[in-house]
């Protein structure tokens, strides 16, 4: 069973060894043409200088958080002095190394996507195939080192912490490396947030509102900005996202594994989430594998067929690949590490087999979240084009319905989250641990490690949903670069398709990111009672009562900092896209040959200084809202105690999971009623009524008409929520978790 | 003792004496001009219309909910058949009487505010003062009435029901009072608030927009349906919204009450709440009568001064005789009731005292309130001057803006709850009562009827506050009339300054009302939490605790009902101004002379399809979000219990408390942002740079310009926020929490 310990450190070895041979496959491929070349350098230049300056100022907050947090363990701890210090240590490494782990992941995987975006666009000249299966692969190195080096970095830290002959005490001293991912996963998130709209927010307002180029217009100074932006928005602040996402989960599920493994002695409880963790890597890369350029029909070829249709249609066949061997992988972990217990199970159904059920559980919850957020957010369905129709009564309208829409597409979701953790609870509470603490009722180990088998589940496909994430912002800058360098029509038609393509999975990957989220954090909660009751053994400390006036008053304040949380995020971009605003007017007018009608006559805008202002506003910006939700969890855990600090933690969660919902959903409707006026899918009959959208005879109401200008309108003010406020919801509640969990030692000193 | 039961009932009774009274003080004026007269008429015959038709619908759910809720006691109860069948009649009985209550109050103080405003309008011909005093107490009719028939029907029914006797059972049975008052008071402010803004987009979207006439134009069709509108919403819906609350909150301490009865066998604990109200409506009455119309500076003499300052002013004034008095009543009314019990205390300070101090708090924050709304809501503070600012950049910048400060205004609010909460809950356990539970451990019962001390004294200045509220429809209509029938421009500059006055007190209104349900919902967990103790006398039903699954999922789900709620109220706004829309469109192309230049050849618009259109809408829509709102939490509870019922209704609560403050503020916000631009407060220098509102050399950007057409758009998305989804979800909030108490017993049926 000790063995099984190598499997995940062996498959993360073996999916960096595999992330190194994307590299090279992307890397060898031709950059191009030199106008290409030119764009993408300049692309990658403004990227890089954006990662350093943002991960030295992360890394200056993190060797600082992790000396406070030492301190304070070591201080203000639990135990004799000893203790203290052994777990202050351990706790200020693993917040190091996990640290190190999320920057490097993100930065490598950024540096490889940067470097595809122009290889994907030559590779458009030639065929579709070819096109999507490099940037598919330029995204994969993001999404497979994301995943390894989690995965590693808690396997060989468990390891030399210890974990195999102390199984009990070794995850609480790795909870830091959770800390340290959530750490530079928020700050990751909430900066390249900001970057990305607040460019995004600059160049369209000067660009095409008031000088009136087009879109990814080369005389338009923020526009490399805006390409940046959407490298260090999605690629490097979604990879910190899921980084984190697996590593709490793991470090949770191991410390729910602890207690089974008091009772049964089987450490093949702490060994589940890594066993199936590696074994999910392996799914994702023979999805990522079996998209081969061959098998894509080419549009010429494709009688007619929209080749974004085709494009997507080969991507969910990779993501169904995956699903289905991580199916096979749930079913021989869960036999190899659980099957050979003596525990007994309800119905007759082997344990390991009932928490093979509640694996695949969260699988489906992947799957549902995948469809209900393209009802919500893509094409021809209701929601969307209930907002393209009111924009027919101009903004006012439009956002309204935008809102009313964001507000409904919560329910859902969360009924989807109930079902899956009632389900997974119900087929883990079949088998019957024996458990003190579940003998008397106290709590019901055994159900809520089948809501930890789900969390599992549903993160075996997050390095394939990764790679389909990095996807969006590649196939975004090859549209760019496709424009910028003037390519045929044919050509741009497919960098356009994958660009479209590209959006969708964006839009998927947050809602997995958001699903993944909302089930780890029950996990987390369970986990953060544990770690308690290993303090005080008193069975009261697993109530979160809320009829406790001071666990409700703290759940208030949680719910309050949602609010404040998304309040100063959105602000943030305002005031970065404010001073990228007046950078751009100043460059029209100071320099006006940028405009110049000879092409002779004409110079460049200066790109550099519109990335640097960008980067300086997203970092002064990300520091307020950062800091406000490190500080009130904890300010909340000193004053008013442990059990507090718990309902904090989760009505927050809760909240984040349907603000974030709203902001995400409501924000991606708006963006996509744009594009369905955009593709004259808005039609109405002589008397202006509407009609359907694929009406012969209806009267197409496009670009440049009075519902597209409302629509845009609705599109800017979904983007800080799309982008910016939402996706660093879902790290804030991954953050609240960790650290709620690395401080429970201080909680409980200060009130025993 | 006993004969204190006979304070709220008489005093009540005098309150509506003072009512009629007051109803007499406005009938007795003139009613102004004919032109006046006709429009006045045409709103009164719309707004009782709307009424009678809307009181038909309610009164058929009303029955039927009776009957099912009567059904379901009497079959599936808890106790002996005759128990069962005893507290379904009791039940029933008591949930007719609170919704009739509630319908009349609405019904009558809205009759009286729809014939003082053409008087008002006659009013401010002579002077500003007379029309102040006109507009006040015709909206203190509503007042009044709602808070004594309120007190009254919980006093009566207390007493009839055996409470002088039986003090412990019966305030259990006189919860249907609260139910029914909460079940018209949904529907009443769900179809108000629908039937407003439906009318007011339509009118201000084809009218203003589309027609290019000026706001309360006689020549719109649908000027009279949005004036009726204003009556609707803000004087029969905030009405029944208030008369909710205080007959919740008072039902709810009752209930808290009982179970210090039993330790102390002092009745004075159960009658606090009514005693205590019954002070505060003559502290209220004593705040409306100190306003007198000679005591006003009229324009003439106000040596330039603002009137609308003047008069807001004056208000105040009688707000803070309301509150003094309301101070010497808590302490005569604590001292009365609880002054003679042998009970002991901390510190050395009687424990009548610290309840006393307890009520205080929440007259504290109830003037806490009133001043963070103002913050953010009104006049030249940072958060409208950052949304008109935005104004400069387009709509899509104002919408960000104005939701970025609408999150943000969660803050304030709630951390002054949970001050509020704390603090009286601090004060109250100063108290030590000789009761099991409270030994043991169990439950700290001091503390809590502490925090319902708190919510007693905020209460205490309600009929003062819903005076103000009901000013405002009055004065807006004042104006609409005063603009329709053309009055020289120093009358509409009082009408104008009173509606201006009247849009703040509408708004202050909102907040009491919010925060008033805020502090009552916790009254009415820690009630609910008795009744199932009552039950099952096993203590561990006084934990709610969010780490048992079905109570997390339910909490979950509750919030998830939160956000569909606002989605459907939001949604049914779009659907009725849909209609109307196409109504006044089709009157315009149907009816060219509407328009005609010549006044001999201009034709009256159809006025009353215009209010029969808005009517139905309205009707319709608020079947589906009433629904809703129903059936969630009893489907919760009766599939997962009565403990998840808790969970859902403490964090649904809590949702709909940030939710409202969102919607409510945010809407407010957009709205006198607006305003703020249409004054002239939004300057710019030469170079196009924002400079201070008062800059003498500012280029005033004002009605008309680029910056305020941005702002009609926020303020047109903010409509349906703060009058339709924000205000129904104060009324939502404590519907849960009465619709749990009265279910309590099916719950503890399904799941004993």
């Amino acid at each position: 069973m000790v063995n099984y310990i190598w499997v995940p450190i062996v498959v993360s070895l073996l999916a960096v060894a595999f992330a190194a041979y994307l590299v090279f496959y992307v890397l060898r491929k031709d950059t191009g043409t030199a106008e290409m070349q030119k764009i993408a350098d300049a692309i990658f230049k403004g990227a890089t200088a954006f990662l350093h300056r943002q991960y030295k100022t992360i890394a200056v907050l993190a060797v600082v958080a992790a000396v406070v947090v030492a301190g304070v363990l070591a201080l203000l701890g639990q135990g004799s002095q000893a203790e203290k210090i052994n777990l202050a240590w351990h706790t200020a490494v693993a917040f190091l190394v996990g640290a190190l782990c999320s920057g490097l992941s993100g930065y490598i995987g950024m540096y490889v996507a940067v470097k595809s975006n122009s290889r994907t666009a030559s590779a458009a000249r030639r065929s579709l195939g070819e096109a999507l299966v490099v940037s598919l692969r330029g995204g994969a190195v993001s999404g497979f080192l994301v995943v390894a080096l989690s995965l590693l970095g808690v396997s060989l830290l468990f390891l030399l912490f210890g974990g195999l002959s102390q199984p009990t005490a070794t995850p609480s001293l790795i909870v830091g490396f959770g800390f340290g991912a959530s750490f530079v996963a928020l700050f990751a998130q909430l900066g390249g947030g900001i970057y990305t709209k607040a460019a995004d927010v600059g160049a369209d307002l000067v660009g095409k509102v008031e000088a009136n180029i087009p879109e990814d217009d080369p005389r338009n100074p923020a526009v490399i900005a805006d390409l940046v932006g959407d490298n260090v928005g999605d690629c490097a602040g979604r990879g910190a996202d899921l980084f984190e996402s697996t590593a709490a989960e793991n470090i949770g599920t191991m410390i729910l594994g602890a207690v089974l493994y008091q009772a049964t002695q089987n450490i093949g409880w702490l060994l589940f989430p890594l066993v199936l963790g590696a074994f999910g890597i392996i799914a994702s890369s023979l999805g990522v594998l079996s998209i081969r350029a061959k098998s894509v029909i080419e549009p010429k070829q494709a009688n007619g067929r929209d080749p974004s249709a085709i494009a997507m249609q080969r991507l969910n066949m990779g993501y169904y690949i995956t699903c289905a061997v991580s199916v096979l992988g749930i079913f021989a972990g869960s036999y190899l590490l659980l099957g050979q217990g003596n525990e007994t199970a309800n119905y007759g159904i082997a344990p390991w087999l009932w928490y093979a059920f509640a694996a695949c559980v969260g699988l489906l919850l992947s799957i549902a979240f995948v469809f209900i957020t393209q009802y919500y957010t893509a094409g021809t369905w209701r929601p969307v084009r209930e907002i393209a129709e009111a924009s027919m009564t101009g903004p006012a309208t439009t956002i309204i319905a935008g809102v009313s829409i964001g507000f409904e597409c919560v329910v859902l979701p969360v009924l989807c989250i109930c079902g899956a953790l009632g389900l997974s609870y119900f087929f883990g509470s079949q088998v019957h641990v024996n458990l003190a603490l579940q003998e008397s009722g106290v709590i019901n180990m055994s159900g809520i490690f089948g809501t930890a088998a789900a969390t599992v589940g549903m993160l075996m496909s997050c390095a394939y949903i990764l790679a389909m994430d990095t996807f969006g912002p590649i196939t975004d800058n090859a549209g760019g670069i496709s424009e910028m360098s003037g390519q045929a029509e044919d050509v741009r038609d497919i960098t356009d398709a994958l660009d479209s393509v590209g959006n969708t999975t964006k839009a998927l990957t947050k809602g997995y990111g958001l699903g993944s989220a909302a089930l780890a954090a029950f996990v987390l909660f369970s986990a953060y009672l544990d770690v308690l009751y290993s303090f005080k053994h008193n069975p009261a400390v697993y109530r979160v009562d809320l009829a406790n006036i001071s666990t409700f008053v703290a759940a208030l304040i949680g719910l309050a900092l949602i609010f404040l949380f998304c309040s100063l995020a959105i602000r943030a971009v305002g005031a970065a896209a404010k001073r990228m605003i007046e950078e751009v007017r100043r460059q029209f007018k100071a320099m006006p040959n940028i405009m110049a009608e000879d092409p002779a006559q004409r110079v460049d805008p200066d790109y550099a200084r519109c990335v640097e202002i960008s980067t300086e506003g997203a970092l002064r910006a990300m520091v307020l809202p950062g800091a406000v939700a490190v500080l009130t969890p904890v300010l909340v855990g000193v004053i008013l105690g442990p059990q507090a600090a718990a309902g904090l933690l989760m009505v927050a969660t809760m909240g984040g999971i349907v603000m974030a919902l709203f902001l995400n959903n409501g924000g991606g409707a708006w963006d996509n009623a744009k594009k369905y006026i955009e593709a004259g899918n808005l039609r109405v009959d002589v008397k202006g009524d509407v009609v359907a959208s694929n009406d012969p005879e209806g009267i197409i109401l496009g670009k440049k008409s009075e519902p597209h200008k409302a629509s845009v309108i609705g599109d800017t003010v979904g983007d800080p929520f799309k982008d910016t406020a939402g996706p660093s919801l879902h790290v804030l509640i991954k953050l609240l978790s960790t650290i709620t969990l690395v401080l429970a030692p201080l909680y409980y000193f200060l009130h025993p």
